[in-house]
């Protein structure tokens, strides 16, 4: 069943670069209003091209930009399929060689790419599985399972519409297993199935001291600062070896399962070339653990933002009356972001001076998501991504967090097995985005083998 | 010969304060070029006014605004008066309850004031020591004490012109003692002769991490973040007991001389009051020291800014590349402020992890200024001050620096004593700056009790 499928999708490559390249110039930018109707219009295009191979797609209208829904009847396993059409802003415009809505296929000295805003975030991605689903419809005349599209053009200002829009639609959209398209490649020759993402949740802390700003010389000495009192707090939350402090943190960490960490350290991740190309050297995460381990399966706490005082040119000698940061932890397992909020608030107000007040603002607070790879699904799309790739692929977790994953499992009640073919060089989020033409062909086979191997799989 | 001086300033009080709204009138203000005709006319105003009670005064050009110098024979000790003419600016105008530059005589609550730009910060007050020579000259025909004049237009705009200036004529400007008109009241009731003053040494310190802004899913938990570095720096400047632990950063600490002790804890200063103006009720800085001496005789070690990473609305995961903060050392005694910063930085550096590196930029280096009390003008002043307020005057420390006086000592070789009359709410810098007509009135009287008894005091 696979080897013709296959050698269509090499003979219809040009073809499938020709309608990626349409997708992409529609400019679907999501956030900014004044692309309101390109978002659609990219939406009505998918739909289309769904409809043209199959597929009975429609687009959905929500308080925001449209969902794409379709669905083709097949054989077995019940698979629904997960993009994004709506890309980034393109700005600074003019840090972009080649107009970011005008494709143009450039060969690199790394190979060949195709150049535009969305080209690999995620309209590339989501078309290469499109692209299987043609080439199994043109070559078979049906396709290998029972499929589900679901397309969001929000994806890149927050999702507003999707929780509700799963939600009323839950019974249309729930499948056996999920698929999403909008990851990577663990490196250049090695494919990679996301199986557990951290969690996050996100403080804002403001210590008040003084009631305005005070003059140094004038109450230097005398008067607590509000900086002093913030340093010491956040000074506090990790100990010498790197572990977060706050009570109870590590309560539902799991330990790493062997298997697990035999296939990471089989993976050969070269960390001092990971943290080089930042200019640094030095593993600074909890002791005692891989890279890999401190990236994937370890809880964090990150500082990723503080001010206070006079931060302009030169000197202000003032003793502020407010010092603030912004504090995210990293989850995993089956810690519990809210009860972490509330061991990490006791704990700060448990550092206050007397005369000081502390406010706190709640970022976010989702917990990390862990799939059951124990889902024959997981081992046949591994398998199959095997076969396609110079190495064996690897079962990995994300140090980041990717809701729509979380979604899917809370809402839907589906786990979900994240394959991409991004490259870290893509530039996403970035001038001068591209996808690799091999990213974009291997991509398209790797989807053709999964679905063949699901099929078998059953 | 006192008692007829102070009858003449009490009667010719409405003309003193005529004299003084006249001045106030001219908008000198010294920052902004747009005023520099006006700073010129204030000076050439003060010199022609010297001039009238037989000083021998004239303006003197600089690269900035102009100096006013002037003398008068006089029998026995040589003083030095020093003020300043020029004003900060009146922004936010619409603060204002009045125009800032057409002074109004007002009845308060508190009493009655003269309101306007300069009032109290320095016209008002330099005017008081100019009208005591004037009611002394009109009353005896010459001054008690051989006095020169040296008022600077500057003072507001970080004197670019004075140490240049003060080289240059250091043979005309040096006498006995130097008087400095542009402190205040210890409280309503109490005056005070300032004889010590703090140092300051700032520093700006940046802690780099990794070469650019990181996402902290990707990064966070292996690579190493600034803002927890700087944190950990900052949380160990203090030990629990509120000293600074840089090394031998209490090298050149005085014990604080028992009489001095004495006075200052006769003073009853309410620091709860003190405290609980700014929202504070503790003493925040080195145990086992009162508030005063905290203030005055205790060096500190301050955070003014602190900024690093997302520091907007809403939250980013960024793992920051730099972060930064602003530290300040307020010194006594001898501590050696050059001394002090190498050994902050080699403090700093020796906490510093292995991938991170700092930056330092120095930001000003002044030890702090002791006056010899042992010359006879300050107990002489002293005494005099008592004469004419409800309260005994207090030999008291200043928590701030006042470089003019480190100025005199380090380049003239004289020791100033440091008297004024500005009450806590003069509100100078700020909208609706006033001066009290009893700060000016006593203010005048003051001074002429002081010239009095330095007059005998030889």
């Amino acid at each position: 069943m696979l080897d013709p499928v296959l050698v269509k999708i090499d003979d219809d490559l040009p073809n499938a670069l020709d309608r990626l390249q349409t997708l992409l110039r529609i400019p679907s930018i999501s956030t900014d209003p004044a692309y309101k109707q390109h978002c659609t219009e990219a939406a009505d295009w998918l739909a289309d091209d769904l409809n043209s191979i199959g597929v009975a797609a429609s687009t959905r209208a929500t308080p925001g930009h449209p969902m794409v829904v379709g669905h083709a009847d097949g054989p077995g396993l019940h698979l629904m399929f997960y993009g994004h059409y709506d890309v980034q802003p393109a700005d600074p415009l003019d840090l972009w060689d080649t107009p970011p809505f005008d494709p143009q296929l450039q060969d690199t000295p790394k190979g060949r790419v195709i150049r535009a805003r969305g080209a690999s975030d995620d309209k590339g991605q989501l078309m290469t599985f499109v692209e299987a689903c043609r080439a199994w419809k043109a070559v078979h005349g049906t396709l290998p399972c029972r499929i589900s599209f679901f397309f969001e053009g929000e994806e890149e200002s927050g999702s507003p519409s999707l929780v509700p829009f799963m939600q009323d639609n839950a019974d249309e959209l729930r499948a056996d297993i999920a698929l999403i398209c909008d990851t990577g490649l663990f490196d250049n020759k090695t494919p990679a199935i996301i199986t557990q993402l951290r969690g996050l949740m996100g403080e804002e802390i403001t210590i008040t001291g003084p009631n305005i700003d005070l003059h140094s010389g004038m109450y230097g000495g005398a008067a607590m600062n509000p900086i002093r009192v913030l340093t010491r707090i956040l000074a506090s939350l990790h100990d010498d070896q790197g572990r977060v402090t706050v009570p109870g943190f590590y309560d539902g960490v799991p330990d790493l399962d062997p298997d697990l960490a035999a296939s990471w350290s089989a993976l050969n991740f070269d960390h001092g070339d990971f943290l080089g190309q930042v200019g640094l050297s030095q593993l600074a995460g909890e002791q005692g653990h891989t890279a890999l381990e401190m990236l994937w399966s370890r809880p964090t706490c990150e500082f990723n933002g503080i001010i206070g005082g006079y931060t302009g040119d030169g000197f202000k000698t003032v003793l502020p009356s407010k010092a603030s940061a912004k504090v995210s932890f990293r989850l995993v397992g089956t810690q519990d972001p809210h009860k972490i909020r509330d061991d990490f608030r006791a704990m700060v107000r448990a550092m206050l001076p007397p005369d000081c007040t502390v406010e706190f603002q709640a970022h976010g607070a989702s917990p990390a998501s862990q799939m059951s790879t124990d889902h024959p699904a997981f081992e046949a799309a591994r398998q199959a991504l095997s076969d396609e790739w110079p190495n064996a692929a690897a079962f990995v977790g994300a140090g980041g967090s990717i809701p729509i994953a979380g979604y899917f499992k809370k809402f839907l009640d589906m786990d979900a097995m994240l394959i991409g073919f991004a490259k870290e060089d893509d530039a996403i989020h970035s001038p001068n985005e591209k996808y690799d033409v091999e990213s974009f062909h291997k991509g398209i086979r790797s989807w053709a083998r999964i679905l063949a191997a699901l099929q078998n799989a059953l």
